[in-house]
């Protein structure tokens, strides 16, 4: 089969790998139909996470199963399944408490699994995925999703869980106040995720006019493109005087852990799911001196896909809307090319 | 009449000062009947921070109101009234979203009011309020407490509101589970006000032999004496495998605040309330790896009296009994020596 494989920065190449086969009793093989570029894939490929061999990449995929091992009893050919973004046992304290990126077994795609067996990554054309039945979520009465619900779908698998997650950790509620820090896929659905927790004023932070226009489109109600403390001042002034109630971090850099913190009015929160980068960080005494609230981290997004995938069936929401360049597999280099570049928003790959 | 003041690092002195008087038509005077000594009073004399001029200090006490302002409507003569441990207007955005120690218009007793005039302290015979209304809470159908129940409202102006904002900042909810970090009377409380918001297993990290039965009797259900790893290895031990819900924090130094945040499980909540000092921090990655919410800060003591106050006059509530030493206003130098050898847990002062 083809999948992507990493070689060093800027070296992104489709190459030739074996089919992958049912090795535990737990294991499925998923045939993937959609796949996609992260805005985490561009840490390694930006030279930022240092790559030791070459790996296969990806890590958000839909597609069908293809074959399960005996013990998955749940799922069965020819059912159409999201791929949160890690592999997650469902049963270990932390799946019971709902964190599934701690679950004790946790496992990556493109890694090992805890038998030391290889995991396929996402961008390829076919996956084995360990723990399936506790890892996959079936979607219900689909055969083959039509181009629109195929994008809302493959966002579940990570940037609309995790934009919901931002929104959870920063106390999201019907009528608070909200700033988005960020406006790649993931900011755009912190937005999505916002308005769909009842959120009044959104207030997204965005130079760029394509993801002004998907930021509105997701229920933004203001768009400030300064920065800084202009960017903070603006904030103040669009909401009367008073911070937010509650900021998305959604990027994970210093300059924008500052935007966000210094955005949260004294008794608000901030939540943040851009994996910190940069030596952002949050000094303590400030978070004293305004009684702010600081939650976030990685996205369950096992755990939050079937509210989510609920409403996207119902048509409630569209998150697909963030996927703007479609390509093929074997176009992954142009893709990863178009989204370092900020030519994209988020690309989606056929394979 | 007589107030505590202090002049340097241990140097503690019961002194004349002017009676006070109403001087701006929102003030009101208060006739204390009792005050107490708080950790936080220990902070100046011990030297960790810095005393420029000889300072009226003490910042709970409970009294009588001896006089009011021409706009003090709510409030007259013989009022019974608790005063939180800062000054605030009730009217400014922050008080409106209940972070009374946000305020605007903030002040401080032994401080000064935003028209520039003096504050008296707590721990002294009389005070003279500003913004008196929005600031105190009434005692309804109080005339003279009795002795217990003069111990529990004064726990009202500090550290009862502060367990109680340390459990909430912790998320604490029914059936969860439970470390306080601290085995002053703030976590002595924070104890309690788990107990109270429905905790299931409540672990108190304590030495001391007083402390841990104040602690049994306010809730604990295990106490903890190890520290370090040691300590965290306990908790998992005790909670079955996994670390706790909500971990409150009410000491704040290094130590305490890495004993709290080691003892969080994968996406539970850190609440802290200690002042933080001696380089205590929290390391964002940590937070994002285990999905920790921390949140905290000054307590606002003055939303939340009244809810704690129905408790207290209802019997729900005993947190008085952090007080194990009472002493008279002259003995004041002797009760900041007792605080700070810890040959007292809490001492309260009879004016």
């Amino acid at each position: 089969m083809r999948a992507t494989i990493i070689h060093g920065p800027g070296d992104i190449r489709v190459e030739d790998r074996d089919y992958p086969a049912v090795h535990l009793p737990t294991d499925a093989v998923v045939k993937v139909t959609a796949a996609c570029v992260c805005g985490s894939d561009l840490w390694p490929y930006r030279g930022v996470k240092p790559i030791r061999r070459p790996s296969a990449i990806g890590h958000e995929f839909i597609g069908v199963i293809e074959s399960v091992g005996a013990d998955v009893g749940a799922l069965r050919e020819g059912d159409f399944v999201i791929a949160p973004f890690v592999v997650s046992c469902g049963a270990c304290p932390q799946c019971r408490n709902g964190v599934t990126v701690a679950c004790d077994r946790l496992a990556g795609w493109g890694g090992k699994d805890d038998a030391g067996h290889r995991i396929d990554g996402g961008q390829g054309q076919a996956v084995r995925v360990p723990l399936a039945e506790s890892t996959l979520v079936k979607v219900p009465g689909v055969g083959e999703p039509d181009e629109a619900l195929r994008k809302n779908l493959l966002t579940l698998s990570d940037v609309m869980a995790t934009g919901h997650h931002a929104a959870l950790s920063a106390r999201v509620a019907p009528g608070r106040t909200i700033v988005v820090v960020g406006d790649g896929a993931v900011g755009l659905c912190g937005v999505l995720a916002a308005k769909r927790l009842g959120a009044g004023r959104i207030i997204a932070m965005s130079r760029h006019a394509d993801r002004q226009a998907v930021a509105r489109e997701f229920g933004a109600t203001d768009i400030v493109d300064e920065r800084g403390d202009e960017g903070v001042a603006k904030v103040r002034e669009l909401l009367g005087g008073v911070l937010a109630d509650s900021v998305l971090e959604c990027v994970g850099t210093k300059e924008s852990m500052e935007q966000a913190l210094h955005s949260v009015r004294p008794g608000g929160a901030l939540g943040f799911v851009g994996v910190p980068t940069g030596g952002a960080e949050i000094p303590l005494r400030y978070l004293f001196d305004k009684n702010i609230t600081v939650s976030g981290g990685m996205a369950p997004a096992r755990t939050y896909i079937p509210e989510l995938l609920a409403d996207v069936l119902a048509g409630r929401i569209n998150p697909g809307r963030v996927f703007d360049v479609e390509m093929s597999l074997e176009e992954a280099p142009e893709a990863y090319k178009a989204m370092d570049e900020r030519r994209a928003i988020k690309v989606l790959l056929r394979p």
